[in-house]
């Protein structure tokens, strides 16, 4: 059994959808989540920008002692987890080959649709890792700008605006028959209702907050790291900017009250300062 | 006459169409840009960490030796300009202030309706201009977070998913019968035909790119700062992240191609190394 806590990340509040799930599956756990919301978003990012934020981030985290971070942004994923991973002292998990294995066992050598950010689907982590899998698979690829900031208002799933662009969005994609579609980003998932709705029965949406919490479960039974007490674990939150507005959108993503937010300056993030807080 | 560039700011693109109209006004003068592209937007940030970015852009931009410095940006001429304008070394303009005192002047006694970010609403800040200018104007005011990824997505005004979301957020405001209503937001007048529509023929348009050119302009004219040659000026650009994406979507915004665009590094912001380059 390892006590140290489980550390999770994200560009902004759709991580706590990722957070909810580890919730689920590790309810013991102890989980230390950072939102970078001076910088939000970061999926219309250049993969340079978004390496040298998460780095920061890591280094930040780092002070926590955790037994595992989380990248729980598809952005930050596909463009940073790669060149990072060797750098970072703990295992590292992200939320792109969760979901890519997940697609890849459903839809056979059929066609897997991915949605995600611009930046997420320049970076082409999806397709690679889905082709890593299983060579004959055929990955079609689509940013929807415009899910993040309808997520971040809080419309939903009925509203008539959400289903328009959802619609106008996913047309072209599901004329092309796909077995499985991937919600390749963190908030997607606020917007399911919808997407399901546009997709129709045939297409299984994959919902990379459940896949990636199976794999922190599975990394961690692997290494005898499972958290098995009878307790409830605890949650931490730091934001880089606005505590007061995480804490009232933040609900709409974890479905539960968030009670304990702090604002840290993105200075102490400077690696030549981490170290563990303990 | 005075020969230094006009400095100007945004948190991205959308203070290209203040560019536009300053260099239609001051067709003879060299213009220095820079987009904080890393950290758009600004609008759903909060005061404290818009005013911090606005300050280390202004330390960037005196190197240039600026004989103005322009604050092309809603949220941070709301949110940081009040503050930090006796700190900078030479004078500043923002966009609140003109917009605020041309819809004065096209209401009368009537009703202001003010569209901006979040942010922007939240400081108050048109109200508060427009009641020192005229006590008895009335002011309504809504955030439209929807209408900068719609300018940013590079949608058209005709294209239905910006007619309903342009309709869906400005009927509660046409309904209440304004004599004019301000694009308080830089991005806002590349949406301007489906806005315009939207209010019908009754409601001017106030756009703040505009009035602020003209601000700039009575400014230096007052201070014989004006660059009379006839001779064209050169725009120069400088971004936080991806120079290349800037330029593509930039020409949208400025109505002509982008050529100059160097990536800088927020590191070189830092007040204690601001010095004029010369």
């Amino acid at each position: 059994m390892d006590r140290r806590c489980i550390a999770i990340f994200d560009s902004g509040l759709g991580g706590l959808t990722v957070v909810r799930a580890i919730q689920q599956r590790l309810p013991a756990d102890d989980l230390v989540y950072f939102g970078d919301t001076a910088r939000v978003p970061y999926g219309s990012k250049s993969k340079e920008t978004v390496t040298r934020f998460a780095r920061e981030i890591c280094d930040f985290l780092l002070r926590f002692d955790p037994k595992l971070i989380v990248f729980a942004c598809n952005t930050a994923s596909a463009a940073a987890l790669p060149s990072l991973r060797p750098h970072i002292s703990v295992p590292t998990v992200g939320v792109v080959m969760p979901g890519a294995r997940a697609a890849v066992e459903r839809a056979g050598n059929g066609t897997i649709a991915v949605i995600a950010t611009e930046s997420t689907i320049n970076s082409d982590a999806y397709r690679t890792a889905m082709r890593s899998l299983n060579p004959q698979v055929r990955v079609i690829q689509k940013p929807c700008p415009l899910f993040v900031p309808l997520a971040e208002e809080g419309r939903s799933a009925d509203d008539p605006i959400v289903r328009a662009v959802v619609q106008d969005y996913l047309q072209p994609l599901v004329a092309l028959g796909p077995q499985a579609m991937v919600l390749g980003c963190t908030h997607y998932p606020i917007l399911r209702e919808a997407i399901a709705a546009a997709c129709g029965p045939t297409v299984e949406l994959i919902d990379s907050a459940e896949q990636t919490a199976q794999q922190v479960y599975a990394d961690l039974a692997a290494t005898n790291g499972l958290r098995t007490e009878d307790r409830r674990g605890k949650l931490t939150c730091y934001v880089s900017d606005n505590p007061q507005r995480f804490r009232e959108l933040g609900q709409r993503f974890l479905q539960q009250s968030i009670v304990d937010v702090t604002w840290v300056a993105p200075e102490r993030f400077h690696a030549d300062e981490a170290r563990p807080v303990s």
